[in-house]
């Protein structure tokens, strides 16, 4: 089965290319997609319409650049994989959950155990929770290969 | 006009009694919900259901017997407040923003200077961003009178 | 909250008047509605369009008609409670199951312990399980209340 | 005219087999997928995530990560034949024909005259009703070859 | 249960108000509605918006107009009622037949058996087939009162 | 531009091949698709399923049958060509228009001018009403060529 | 018949208070909305949120408060009016019946004859075209009292 | 990432093969799509169906055939460019930004700094407003490359 996966959040840990490694050496037949995580570029994805005095009107363009990939990358997947961290607000990542769930898009979510408790509405709605990206890769495997 | 306005996100302050205060103030035509903001009752939502040893499924419980009423709850609202304070994850605001963007349902969020950065991808799919109650109450009176 | 409960599975006990009682009970401001549970109405509710010699043909004009009641039903409620007693096949609690998931309809189901196993497909999708009336009433009670 | 076509339902006995060599015997163009049919494998589709005591967990777990494919795979689908033996309950497989109902994706169900009466919901929704894996290469036949 | 009922088809019998009639005598909660049956004014519905020297132009402005009626009638209602006379094309019915079911709103037939072969497309979307006025009223009152 | 094109409608003259003949000598890159226009083999494609005795159960069970393939094919299609003759009553065709209708699928409508007042409502929902196939073709090459 | 009707454009005649007036004139049963049609007001509906040096942003976030309100009524609206006066850009009242189209809300323009090839394609997607005020009260009247 | 972009609006000027160049020269993969540009075949669209006396009518034919095209195209595209010169009235792209806006298919505007003011409503749905060529290539390259 092919499948289209969308990564979302943290962008601090190679927790992406770990996922992808572990799915190539399986030979899956999935392509992953994911917002820009370069944070310098993605902050200033923006910038070629113009600077921006104030850091809000900065950060909004930038966004709403940004938001153009992902929102038509969101629509293309078939699963999106979650990721928190244990830094930062990553406030993206839990909108992408909802975005994905009021679109009936299945997501995992990949989080250690220390903030099940705030995470709760977000993995109610999610299809699976996972701590480790072994666990992603090997369900991503069982989906993929039957 | 009659408004929905249904009153996302921090629990620890008395930002959703201001705004409907300020709003009965201004004898505004809006009904006001929210998900259960009592903590304790929130997070017990799920117990009548039955005991769980581990905290990830007592968690999941609640929070999805407390989703069937947000769920509920945002499908019938207007239009969203989504508040994020200093403290805490909030998660499940940034998710309910998710949410509310993706069904096409308006949201006004309230947060302070600080975190702009953070709730960039947040506020970019946002219809306005207010720092202050008032000028929630404000914007909401703006709509509901004319 | 006002809701709008579908109760939909097993018409062979009394687990709609129990429910129902238990919210009057409670002064929960909900409305009931469900299939006709009147087994030989039910099945006879095609019979006033024509005979059929075929029991296929009977069963089918009645199960239209009857559709015609339950779909109007389920797409004006807020949440089906799904119940699936101990006899009998109850295919038909399984199919309003479905297709509450499919419309994001949130839905509870109702049913003892020892058919976890053939219905986990159904629970899995579902809100909250729940193996007494009594739990049913409790959860309504908290997301009718708050 | 190519299809993609679901097989949802009984796994106890070859029918999906008997269906796609049928099919191939005809040289139709029709690609077919599937839940995962392995009894073992999916009960323990969910076990890479973690252990769990309650068998109402581990079947819940299990059950997310098979819907993971399955939703996908009914999304992706032109039509579903949708097949109910004479063994075990086999409410996942009302569960999808709710599901495709609520879709408007087509379904074919597949089952014998003997339980007509407790089906009738389901296939008052089905766009045919066979009782011989014959009939259903046939269909497919004609629906491929026009 | 409260109803909304859509009236379609033939204009040049009383077929509507024998329906109508029929529900008030068995105190039916149902609000009927329905295109505008007067011939003449259905035709220069779109007179008042100036003249046309093509009939087909006047029949399209005035088909337009009385769109925008159907299509609103259509939306709100639960359940349409399609009758085919025995006279004139009645392209208008199946036409309306056809905006149902896309929409997923259920229907009822109402012909005589000598047409059931020019309407099998028409009938296979259907919920009901009825050849008499007692017939609808019956199954409304059945729909109605349960 | 590619385009899929469904053709709808009267099976007795060889309009589709026309068009289908016209577009190829433009070497425009369309696809057609279309119900089966074979009269005995549309009317028998439910026997394979069993006999029936009442000709009404025969024709609903080869309508569905056919509609697997039909719904299939217009949820697929970019266009629609509605073709309507000056013999039959041709429901299909006008259920096929409010059909696609309903889903915002454009359609052209292609009949002779004396029964322009007929099918106003069926006009009135079109893009486009042609009264010769040339004109389809000639309409059908614009969008595809630019 | 109850209607909603949204009125969209010109602010600086009084063509909506005409229309009102008109439908009052004739008893019709119909709740009339609009945007804010104060011209300053409107523009400074987002300068409670803070002020903004720069125009386009001062003008974003007036825009988006009136969207709120807009959206809403948009979707709340079964019929919207749309008039385009000899003056100014007036891309806001074509933005909006590009919104009414896609969410398939009939609407009805109102402009004079000289402007019919400029708005060509807004008047396309259009269920009636008027050129006065009459002729939309006549209209309304017409849908209103059927 | 692979995108489909439509241009919509201004056709008196090159900006469109200045962003279709400036893409060549990145070597981006994105297929560029768009209405009809040559002014005379847009107009003429519809003069294949029989001639008009009424300019209203000959305009109409040819809206509703580009509609044809321009529908379809925008359904199929992951963005939109919407170009407003110095001159005309250029309400169709107004109307494009709306039905866009209302699908949820982001788009970028693309206008002079003086023109800001009646735009407010069009931007403040946009993903992106650039004033220059140049920008929006370099904005479609950002979201391509990543």
């Amino acid at each position: 089965m092919e499948l289209n996966v969308y990564l979302s959040g943290e962008i601090h840990t190679d927790w992406r290319e770990q996922i992808i490694q572990g799915c190539q050496e399986h030979d899956l037949n999935i392509t992953f997609c994911s917002a820009n995580t370069n944070h310098d570029e993605s902050d200033s994805a923006g910038d070629a319409l113009g600077n921006e005095d104030k850091s809000f009107w900065r950060d909004h363009k930038s966004a709403k650049v940004n938001a153009l990939r992902t929102n038509t990358l969101i629509e293309r997947c078939d699963i999106a994989i979650i990721r928190f961290g244990d830094k930062y607000k990553q406030w993206n990542a839990a909108f992408d959950a909802g975005y994905c769930a009021a679109l009936s898009k299945p997501y995992i979510t990949l989080h250690s155990e220390d903030i099940i408790h705030p995470l709760k509405e977000v993995d109610a709605a999610a299809h699976a929770w996972a701590t480790t990206v072994e666990q992603v890769v090997e369900t991503l495997k069982y989906i993929s290969n039957n």
